[in-house]
């Protein structure tokens, strides 16, 4: 099996290419940048040398469509919306890992991304890639929107109490703290060291465009239409994703129970791991896996639930959980290339 | 003015040392450490060599009493319980970084920190030395309770808005991160190099003993016993807490307005600054200085308040505002040896 | 092929663990532990959970020996002086990460290590594992010394120059700077986070115990003996090794000219690579890998030659090491299990 | 004395305000920058809210001499060179933070900087600003070249050993480690927080244009004019630079009798610390602050030396050493405004 990687000369893409270097049945067919192409991926990533030493293609859609079977789009904002149609047309399996196509209401994706959404047709198409909500119509699809960093960490961690209606669902907070490879390898002050170092910082609060992505899931399995509160937090680390999320239980539940009921939601879903009760996941403890660590704590004197559900945000919040999806899509398993353990320390 | 210091080894009390030596009023007549006395201070920071070098001394109450003004507590839990009613009877002024004398109400002590409180007299006595809160009773006191390095952050983000009852007071939930030094300079794995850098972990969820501290000063304020939900994130730098403070309005508010109130709120406490709207700060922003830092925004959606709220938690959140507190103390101006601007970057 | 592993709660163990769970013809049959054995080791490393959960047993030398082929020490100084004979009489391979076994000459262990030697017979038998130095006696050895960290980077940069006899051996100066990962998991205050974290520091200059091992393999190459310099700095970082080399050249050479002769010398070795002239690695750039990344200078103005020679200190400068060896000493090539790439960023 | 700043909007002008808020007797009169004039330093750099709140001003030449006494230029490579004689001229004290007038050999500095040099009248008019070698000529300049980064740390460094003819001149190495600072907040890769973070690197091997600022130095001490070899390399932090400097003794020398000779030697420069004999400088022992530390180690078994010097590059490695030099041209103690502890941890 075939693939290309359109943004290859990202962070997502390098993380696909390693990720997809040790995948037994996929083999990098293709590695396109609009902005870096003619250059050698090792003279943009010398880590790279000798293990895969490839040109950088220009965008040729025919040329592509021919000789692959999937594309990755690891791309900014607005890339795929142009390019992705092109290919799905052609009958290539689209893996979107921007976020163009994951919102299914095009109104709600104009205001938030301030650009033209992607055709009603095409986003009817689109399968949500969160792996383990959707996987079944992952298996059927051809057209898969892979998740946000933060939808991901915050969605395995609130989805069992969602379904399962535990918490009102107008009550959710979502405190999430990354790292700074998710901002891209872009430089600006943002991302700056001598920024970032020693230093903690809130961003985007209210208006960041995880937002409505975490809605419309939530929507989706609890029926019910509710404004949530997300706060998007900078720490001085390079990857890792934590999302401590708050919500109010309907009945009293004890941390031992939602524990349990949480470890049995997962059982059949070998990514996610619940914690035993009072163990708390660090993020570390998933650096570079593809796993997705939750723990539970329920505070019996405000009647508060609080999840800690951290992730690898360039793994399980991208390239890795994009690698899931396509062995889904492929009927493998869905573990296949993606048994690294964390590297720790 | 002469001072003392009792756990001078320790980060909170070597930063005692940093601030005093720009006092232009105090003079550090006495460096005591239980664990390391006979050791030259500058043995074990190096870093004060030929700024000051004397020997720690071991705890003689009769002597400390006879050639100091005020004595500093930077002790572990327990210490300043068995030590400080000791000076207090000398008549030497205390200020207690430590948690021993915070909790007006016994019980609560016993409960959350497992140790036998402190004489109700004693704790009758005592004044919470949140500066900018309690600024009139300190002037008076001669037994201050210094607050600890999460409820400043947290107290001084929230305190205007729970005066003023804008939220309700059910609804509060702080989101804390912190910085390593806030675990002082003992050894163990929690501050283990290679397991906190790149890493973030939550602690202690619902069980950490600065909840009833916030509880306690949100009752005050407010006349409502109340439950908060606070949870403790350490993240990879060495100095720096943020709380990130939720709460639900009463009535809808627009960051504008509340920005304005709070602004108003702090105008005569030169150590708190509130920023304009949609500037929110940063801990770097306030590293070495006894400044905090409060960025506001309403969220019309879910109609919330998050407040981020951010200090030097062995400034504003343990040293400098022992200092400030012993400058209101002596009626001199509240910032006498405290104008360092913020060390950046 | 059955695996045990001494020591395997410290970092270098577990470092172990992660690369055999990759490797596909070794088995992982016993974690053994003095000092927390009957724990699980996913109570320790919680990133281990589901990967891994096995308890830690206690050293049991007839147990071991029956039921596994390769013993793997990842022990403090002292402990594979006393265990590695039991295990080599009963013919089991040994592999040994520890430096109790890598210097020839047991005076010189003395006087370095301030411990009784080993004896001569077993110093004699065994092979110092620097694979790409001793490929071929190590695929005839059942005992191997695997080689020190900072020993690796070194050796691996200076080794052409002087098989080749480009340099004066007595001019050769190292200048090494290490992740804290190399310490290992011991509490202490030099690992502490708040005293790393922002800061670097030089230790033990002319007292490590790496220089005479350095020194050993220099004149089994050069047949001189000569002194070396060798400084050791540690860098707020976890993983990662770097040995800046100078060395003046006997004859004036080009950075071109020594450059290709360089990568004509690793030519055959897959796990060194050396760059283009005027390319110089960084750590991070073999993050996790079993890569060695060399870069080149020839001063002209100074007639001196400068190496920049780069490992992750687990993997090459230990753990990765150790199975490349094992992978040699079974006839298999030399890179199975070994072959993921470096994680970036 | 009213000071003004060209280029206050980089990192050594904003330490040039951190360090002059303090000073007794300068008062900052103007900010200037080509690049961000018109906006407030405060939305540059919120942590002087309420500090200083002053409008970033455009360069006029004829103004500014009007209204301050003294000018720093912290400019990048070329201002000063085109600004500086325009001030000059106009018979304002000159303080130059950049490049640009501390080679006194036009040649030199048209090979190393690629620009056309400053007028021969002009350098020859320039005193090196190394506070403690060039006090007496300081004091009776009006136009002063502020050392780069790395040679204060260097020259400080080995200037003993050099002056008192201990060491062979053309054996000297200079292994610098430098935070990230030092590269200013201009955006680029190579401050990349992702990039850095986790990484050490070596960068401009035998091209860094502090070389022939180190040599001149050395040859005005020591009468030779000697090639020395200087390796930057990047380490991830904000703050500090170590420089280890390697050189052959001339004849066989004890650690104590050259740490005794050094303490010596800067017994009346009261921001050289020189340390005990075994006791190494770590960069965050002078962190935010204007000392330079310094630790010896004499090789027996090499007879070569071994000199640890560390500073705060931002410190003494610039702003620190001008606002030092602005001291002794005034006749003022030259601590003035200096006297900061070192911040720790």
């Amino acid at each position: 099996m075939k693939v290309g990687i359109i943004g290859a000369n990202g962070y997502g893409g390098v993380e696909l290419i390693r990720l997809l270097q040790n995948h037994p049945f996929a083999e990098i067919e293709l590695l396109v940048s609009h902005s870096t192409s003619g250059t050698n991926i090792k003279e943009l990533y010398p880590h790279l040398s000798t293990i895969i030493e490839m040109d950088l293609a220009q965008i040729n859609v025919n040329q592509i469509a021919d000789s692959v079977d999937v594309v990755f789009f690891s791309t900014p904002p607005g890339v795929s919306l142009e390019l992705l149609p092109q290919f799905s047309e052609k009958g290539v399996l689209c893996i979107d890992l921007s976020g163009d196509h994951r919102l299914k209401d095009p109104e709600v994706y104009s205001q938030w991304y301030q650009k033209e959404p992607a055709s009603s047709n095409l986003l009817n198409q689109t399968v949500y890639g969160l792996s383990e909500a959707n996987k079944e119509k992952i298996k059927d699809s051809n057209l898969i929107a892979n998740p946000g960093c933060y939808p991901t960490a915050a969605l395995l961690g609130i989805l069992p109490a969602i379904k399962e209606d535990w918490v009102k669902s107008n009550s959710i907070i979502i405190d999430g703290k990354t790292g700074v490879s998710g901002a891209g390898r872009k430089n600006s002050l943002a991302t700056h060291f001598s920024e970032v170092n020693e230093n903690v910082k809130a961003y985007k609060l209210g208006t960041h465009q995880h937002i409505p992505e975490i809605e419309q899931l939530i929507e989706s399995f609890s029926g019910n239409t509710e404004n949530i509160t997300f706060s998007a937090h900078l720490v001085p680390m390079t990857r890792g994703i934590m999302c401590t999320i708050y919500a109010d239980l309907k009945e009293p539940m004890s941390s031992e129970t939602v524990t349990a009921l949480y470890q049995s939601f997962y059982e059949h879903h070998p990514f996610v791991r619940v914690r035993e009760t009072a163990d708390l996941p660090k993020t570390k403890e998933v650096y570079g896996s593809n796993y997705c660590d939750i723990g539970i704590h329920c505070d019996e004197r405000t009647n508060r639930l609080t999840i800690v559900s951290v992730i690898d945000n360039l793994v399980k919040g991208a390239s890795g959980q994009a690698i899931q999806n396509m062995n889904l899509l492929y009927g493998w398993d869905e573990t296949t290339g993606l048994t690294g353990a964390p590297i720790y320390p």
